[in-house]
């Protein structure tokens, strides 16, 4: 029970208590606890005990939350949502909150309603719990990564002179659902030519021209879990300097990711791509190395120069390098692996090698 | 410029200061102000006075950033960022936050950085201006909303026997975004049989059989603003007590809706189709009738039956009744109407008639 791992983390705690807000203030621990498959769960509640979880929420979600199988509390309006909060925590002098997902304005709200309460802050015990994922979590990511990859050859098919970046982008996010996403996991970003030097560009109207770089950086979901994965390739012949772009992040990738395993410092990890770059084209990667993946595609935590992190056996992390020179373009390559006791486990498989299509 | 009309709502505030969190702590307030096309924006910061809007952003954004023609300072690192938020906000005393969107572990960092200054909540502010839209924003609603009822035939034909309730999502995001969309504005519902009595079901492995009732409530991203809209139909012929339930949510639809005028309490709009839907089902209908729909899918304000708020012009709302019986199915039919001074504009205009494929 995922419950109990986070309360490992936790001293003098009673009970945790997790509040999501409107659409854009989702907890995915709530997803994380209690593995609902459908439900938005807007507004609801978790009480979570070390041994006991139970869901709080409106009869809106009443039938999804059953399917779960933890016990469910339904509230008609607001007010008797928060009677059954006030009743639920009463033997609880400490409360856990995720003051990393909580905002400011229900946290107001808790305050007044239950205020005899200690509040505790808890979010870094659920971001350890989070990082190390369990099997049934590794099956859903490696599932999400191999739905990303092997649509990479349905929709590299499409790509032709004068499709747009959105066209490529609709043929993206079709070929992940049709293997079996439920969707994609952020937005899906396709640059042509000099867009790609944008790292977090929007697709648009813009028209594929003969030797322009095609960066695609996309993901899918599978059952609330991510994957992210980005390839850059030519349409047409590569110049030299695609070319030499291209190498370097792409042995930037290599030489990062053969150094992955549990027990090594990110920043380290980090530290061989952004070498390799900055030798060629010093200050051209302005992001860091990389993040974890989970429910979350920005899960915690990032491989990053001002970030100290030890990698340990079960994160899953994306090792993505990327050059970016504006007017010119750019390129990244980037995958998700597994950190393994020994080394690491590929679970992003589409090929690697420069593309010209 | 949209930070005047924030202002406009504000007493005793200097400057607002908006803060992005990671990729689930977005505020969309962010690109309210800044309409930037590109970006996600994480950890970004926007220093806002009423006549000037300055972007707070990592280099990996720059770009992005600086094509929204607003001042831009860029940083390296998080220490970076600090030092220019310090700053920029070294004269403000009373600086405005959005209680509704920063988490409470920002707001604690805040107040460890600045700590001079008085932090007033100007949620209800943002709220204010961001509900009445204004004619660029109409626009990109209008085309949303188009984007969405136009895809309604498209994606109709490629429902047959035997689909998955997967392969219909999919068909109906690549439909979007042929059309237009730049994504889906919220995870795609379809609900085949009795799973469409689970308002927000996530679609599955479910082959569609004869006589099933297939519901889709989906909507499109058009330059970040969303539209959602909802159409039920029958795979077959429906069954009196499926042509009940559908007459009887387009009736309370069509009534509640010819009801919609600025002036009116959101709370009686909703208790029209209530009444109806309660007349002949029950308590079947357990959700609200509508709510905003702007930059948020799920945007301020809702009609509910216990919360008052008067339309005006400008808003643009859902209004969506459903009927749901657990074991047979449920019907729910959505558009997105925008709210003028004499009645209501319908911008989701695919056919609400029952349809029998």
């Amino acid at each position: 029970m995922k419950e109990k791992r986070i309360f490992d983390y936790v001293r003098n705690v009673d009970s945790i208590l997790i509040m999501n807000g409107g659409e854009n203030q989702i907890d995915k621990t709530f997803f994380y606890l209690t593995e609902a498959r459908s439900g938005i769960f807007e507004g609801s509640v978790l009480h979570v005990k070390p041994d006991k979880v139970t869901i709080i929420t409106s009869a809106l979600e009443e039938e999804a939350a059953k399917q779960t199988g933890f016990d469910v509390l339904v509230y008609s309006n607001t007010a008797e949502r928060n009677e059954i909060i006030k009743n639920i925590f009463k033997d609880s002098v400490n409360v856990g909150l995720n003051y990393s997902s909580i905002t400011l304005d229900l946290y107001k709200e808790l305050v007044k309603l239950i205020p005899d309460k200690e509040f505790i802050d808890v979010s870094q015990s659920i971001d350890e719990a989070r990082k190390i994922k369990e099997e049934s979590e590794l099956k859903n990511l490696r599932e999400a990564a191999k739905i990303a990859s092997d649509s990479f050859e349905d929709f590299t098919k499409t790509i032709k002179e004068g499709m747009t970046e959105s066209e490529l982008a609709a043929n993206i996010v079709y070929a992940m659902m049709k293997n079996g996403a439920s969707g994609e996991s952020f937005s899906t970003i396709v640059a042509f030519g000099k867009n790609s030097a944008i790292p977090h560009y929007s697709p648009g109207k813009v028209k594929l021209k003969k030797n322009d770089f095609v960066l695609m950086d996309y993901g899918a979901l599978y059952n609330k879990y991510c994957s992210d994965m980005t390839r850059t390739v030519v349409f047409g012949r590569a110049s030299e300097e695609q070319r030499n772009i291209y190498e370097t992040v792409k042995r930037a990738q290599h030489e990062s990711k053969i150094a992955i395993k549990s027990g090594v410092n990110g920043k380290s990890i980090d530290k061989i791509a952004r070498d390799i770059v900055n030798e060629h084209y010093p200050g051209k990667m302005m992001h860091s190395l990389g993040h974890g993946v989970g429910l979350d595609v920005h899960d915690h935590p990032a491989l990053s120069p001002s970030f100290d992190f030890i990698l340990k056996a079960g994160m899953v992390i994306t090792d993505e390098p990327g050059i970016y020179i504006t007017g010119t373009g750019g390129v990244r390559i980037e995958d998700d692996v597994i950190v393994k006791k020994e080394g690491y486990e590929e679970i992003s498989t589409a090929p690697r090698d420069l593309i010209e299509l």
